[in-house]
């Protein structure tokens, strides 16, 4: 499961080296406007990235056109890819079009520029692959089955999707505006005070739970680190959210729809059985 | 969560674009030989990398050792970075080393290269980041906070482990044996029999379990595609498995501490509450 800390020599292969591409202000070249196109300008966009759309009007995606619209970050050419002077200043080319010459065509020009190019549903024309995609405020999650299969990493997406906390998404930016109020605090990079900050966040996040962590406001952080960082410590949740904590969890917890622990499952289905049965066998008494 | 179809342009910044990348006989240049540089060579060679690794042997870290002696894919220089020859015939750099100036030369040399570079602890040096890992057989999930918190990263990973079914690895390998099965029965690229293909194997995942999925051996596979694909339909897990099916599954599975679905814990925990109801109950009757 995780690289181990024993090693396995022959595990070492028949994967990808997962990685979160960073696109801000590059320029990412699209060619195609279907529905492929459509969810990888997404994708690009999310990442920050200024995009090139090459694509005839006529077969424009609905969602693209949505796109175009509302998104000044797209440049969009009502046409077909025109050669070489269409890859200038791009960072990152991405193909969905139907006619695999082309497609091919592009690569080569991509590759004879060491731009990073993926040709859709055409592996061997690919540097890279796009993976089933979770994303939840600051969290990204990739899927990758490397090809085997796309279902499944759909059908796998979905359930993890299922058990991450509701709140998830905000824990993650919460830790991080903690960790920037603490770099603040106690600045420098690496040294002493960088491994002392390290050391205090992790204690935090093992300590706190994820719905915890996701309450935190600016009053709340503050205290914790004056009352935590200051005294080499981690205070508890209760400490720090006072009665906002009595009052606050249950207004700040959505409905255990979504259970963060599995075993809730089991006891609240218990619960529910010993209810039910109570109440079924008690009634037949009365 | 997912990208999603209602378009929502706000949300649509401040991610990465998560990628699986292809390194099959590419060759990566790793400098620093400390337990960073470790965890970096291991992601390389699960990716089917060559490797180029320079660092003195004085501090190299104890797994690197290992790997340098059981893999045939690592070349060694036992010094420092020595400029722009290093930088030859190289597809990708990964630095972890102390000296921030020479990262920063390092990083500069391959950005004139146009070199994907990652500088380990040093952001705006990154053309990409790695996050948090999990690895089964030919599944891969990364999970990315962004930057905002490796800690919380490294916590959802293990919850997120805990969560995917015991033998999922096997699933994912076998489905695409299937596949490649299919795909030697009904040749083709594109077209109508590629999205018939796609179909009935989009079907065979979701009509049958993970953990019946990770059963499948060859003679299976086979009543599948003549039961199965020849018929246009997808068969029960049963009809494929005959016997193995009543026997096999209660070996194959393992216990479920590890339930596939969370319901499965509300219904276990239910029918458990109705038992233990009924026979405190009914006992108190007797």
């Amino acid at each position: 499961m995780p690289l181990d800390a024993t090693l396995d020599t022959a595990s070492l292969s028949g994967g990808s080296l997962l990685l979160a591409w960073q696109l801000k202000g590059k320029r990412v070249l699209v060619v195609g406007g279907g529905n492929v196109a459509s969810g990888r300008i997404e994708s690009v966009l999310v990442a920050d990235a200024l995009v090139t759309l090459i694509a005839p009007r006529s077969g424009l995606h609905k969602m693209t056109e949505q796109l175009l619209e509302t998104t000044d970050r797209m440049t969009y050419h009502d046409r077909v890819f025109a050669g070489p002077p269409d890859l200038e200043g791009v960072d990152m080319v991405l193909t969905a079009i139907d006619d695999v010459d082309t497609s091919r065509a592009i690569c080569e020009l991509c590759r004879a520029r060491r731009i990073p190019v993926n040709v859709a549903d055409i592996p061997p024309l690919c540097d890279f692959y796009f993976g089933s995609q979770i994303r939840t405020g600051p969290l990204q999650i990739m899927i990758s089955t490397n090809g085997q299969s796309p279902k499944l990493a759909a059908l796998l997406s979905k359930r993890i999707e299922a058990v991450l906390p509701e709140n998830v998404g905000d824990a993650v930016t919460k830790v991080g505006q903690l960790r920037g109020k603490l770099r603040e605090r106690a600045p420098g990079v690496g040294g002493e005070v960088g491994k002392r900050r390290m050391r205090w966040m992790v204690d935090v996040c093992t300590a706190w739970d994820l719905e915890d962590l996701a309450m935190l406001d600016d009053t709340m952080m503050e205290k914790l680190l004056n009352d935590g960082w200051e005294y080499n410590r981690v205070p508890r949740v209760q400490e720090v959210a006072g009665e906002r904590k009595a009052n606050g969890t249950a207004a700040a917890r959505p409905p255990a729809a979504k259970p963060a622990n599995p075993f809730l499952g089991h006891i609240a289905g218990f619960l529910l059985g010993v209810a039910c049965t109570a109440i079924a066998l008690l009634a037949r008494r009365a």
